[in-house]
């Protein structure tokens, strides 16, 4: 991961409230817990959502230049679940073709009285260009390219408390492709901003982290060692497009030496918590029944996402 | 039309009460009877759809693995007309085709709280698959293969009950290609169960029903022996990749030996209804002027369409 | 611009009440002005939209079968403001690819109860034919062909009553293709419908409006002498397929010839207002910094397009 040359400033107006989510550097403690707090009271003591009409006067846009039905589908539902209009917008065929440049299609999106922007793009930075770019028009990064997915992070960090409490004293393993993931850069970041000692990252060499190892944060290639005793382990998606940067000849392969399995798992702590952002490489980076079985968080962490999202926008539309 | 393998017992809980719907085999008369009952009660003196809030806390995904824009339209509205949330998920760029197994996306689409799934999909039994393998989530079948098309099946019965009362003592001809068609299955089905006598099903060799006669089906390869002293016609729509299977050269042939004509319809019954499921293709099964004649009822099945909709979405979801 | 064969006349019902909205022939300085009063009562005393429930009981359909994400998108956004239900129906790949003709889609959508279509396509005098076909939808013509664009139309008169007020005294020019645009053709006779004497029409030789100069309408092919002393310029999008038959060798050819740059604003009155409808071609028909320059009211545009949309479908409903 190349270190991050985006800045996030442009986030947090003069009194330091959230007017953007763009990526998690920048964010403190107090942010983060304030937005993890929204989304808990969004849902109740089933784990159920709950419906909300915070946002009835709003319209968000969802503007997904990478396709993600998934992702897209979670910011659909989330705002759907907050009573805003929400607009799904085909960038594929829309006038950015027609030789009409980004910032005129933003700037019609807004003028069209859309007051909020959901962005995932390829190219990193694009949501911060394009925050910089046009006022008031609250932007929420649902990924760009390998910077940030903050809001994945974020329930992740949802997810971890509702299983461990106290962030401080827990050792968490990441399992993957860390060079290429938005989701570990951003997961890396609210790890530390939360306070957590023990970050281990385990990647095969060429898809590691490119810094050093620092106190709080520990490199491994051997998955075994890196997992010893931690107490949640995040196992990151296989972007087969990268085996070969990571001379992984196939998949059989990654399974053996990265794939997290019960045994593997029997090295972490009793009671550790199995997360993955999904969709799931049944048998690539998971065993299948490591993904079903009793430490899998995995769906809870689907039904967080919806929460998380609600909880982002009704703090960028100052409803929460 | 093969002998049915595949077991509706799911949809019933232990009460008897419907929680999904999956086909009509298994459903008392009284099961169907409460249905077109709560699809009467949505339509007002005049014939036109009201409004329902029923729905309103509850969210809908239609999942339509073969594409049918007319199909998910009358879910859409129907699901809007609830009050719904309504989400169409793209399963063309959906996490499937990144190895994703299907059940793994029902399990993410029920975790992001999504009540009820509205499934067409080309494989018979796919919609009962998912059922057995997830609980707790309302399933809708909205056509399998040539299994099965429940709710076409309900909308025909109600506009048959509109026009004609008493099923018992009516004779009801389908005609076309009986063997391939889950309409005509599902209605073969509820005419059965709501009593009807007199089923007549009128194919060309190849495309007719494979089990025998028997007392209350009647099977013919001449349309007018078959249309003879009937009280409703049920046109099927000729899908032309079957032709071949039942040695039907072209269209225009087709038209000749089974195309609904006036001099046809008039060996029917005075005030016979004639029916068909839409989209049309004039001039091949059915005649433009038949079609839009006094006695077709085709438009009035679109409307029924959406009210029967409606009503099994607010069965299913527990509010009728 | 062909001379207009397709008439208007079903659009008024006996009391003369706007029932369709087809085209600008035919309606009245009162009926324009009616429309945009509405329209200016949703925009609050900071320019911004209001939402309304005028249509809350109501469904529309977006029927775009000539792909136009932008303009889609205002009929969506606009539709959800006065909290329609809006279904947009995906033409490519409906049932009017299975042989069912088009009325018949329209037949069947109107018997599923949607109460207003907004119809694009490619063929002019297309909505006409359906609204005559098709009773009791109201039909609203969102572009058909090179023949009308009438929303268009009227939100440029919307955006020019908010600056300059009186109609009759103004000096308009529209610049670029007025032989092929819709958008021309429409604002032209708005314009002539609420009084203005003097229309000036500056186009190449090819792409030049075929009726002789009129007392209201003059013709130019140089833009300097068109533009001078005038209140409004009104630029078309280049479309670049047309280049051929004005003997447009290429871009830089068309920006030196007809492409608004400071120099030729200057020409024009002081405080005169620039109109674009967008997407722009930057460098192309307009410079850059003129498009982003004080006088441009393009965004403004935008704005306003939302509330004559919301204002049309209130109208038509019966509800303004």
């Amino acid at each position: 991961m190349k270190k991050d040359l985006i800045s996030n400033d442009i986030q947090l107006n003069a009194s330091g409230k959230l007017v953007h989510l763009l990526g998690l550097e920048g964010l403190s403690k107090q942010h983060l817990t304030h937005i993890l707090d929204v989304a808990d009271d969004l849902l109740d003591a089933q784990g159920n959502l709950k419906k909300s009409k915070a946002l009835d006067d709003m319209s968000v846009a969802n503007l997904f230049f990478e396709p993600s039905t998934r992702t897209r589908n979670t910011f659909e539902i989330a705002g759907k679940r907050t009573s805003a209009n929400i607009i799904n917008v085909d960038l594929a065929n829309s006038a950015t073709k027609k030789n009409e440049s980004l910032l005129d299609t933003m700037h019609t999106l807004k003028a069209m009285q859309i007051d909020m922007f959901v962005i995932r793009h390829k190219q990193s930075g694009l949501p911060h260009y394009v925050a910089e770019n046009i006022g008031n028009v609250a932007i929420l990064n649902a990924g760009d390219g390998i910077n940030a997915h903050p809001t994945q992070a974020l329930l992740d960090m949802l997810t971890i408390r509702q299983y461990k409490k106290n962030f401080e004293s827990l050792s968490v393993a990441i399992v993957g492709d860390i060079l290429h993931s938005r989701v570990a850069h951003s997961g890396i970041q609210a790890l530390k901003t939360l306070g957590t000692k023990d970050i281990r990252l385990i990647a095969p060499e060429g898809l590691q982290y490119e810094s050093k190892n620092c106190d709080t944060i520990k490199c491994f290639t051997d998955i075994e060692t890196g997992l010893k005793d931690c107490d949640v382990i995040m196992v990151l998606r296989l972007q087969k497009e990268r085996m070969m940067e990571a001379d992984i000849p196939n998949e059989q392969e990654y399974f053996d030496n990265y794939g997290l399995t019960f045994e593997r798992l029997a090295l972490a702590k009793p009671g550790a918590i199995v997360m993955h952002p999904g969709p799931i490489n049944r048998g690539v980076e998971i065993d299948s029944s490591v993904a079903d079985g009793e430490q899998s968080v995995i769906l809870q962490q689907v039904t967080n996402g919806i929460a998380v999202r609600m909880a982002v926008m009704e703090i960028l539309a100052g409803k929460s």
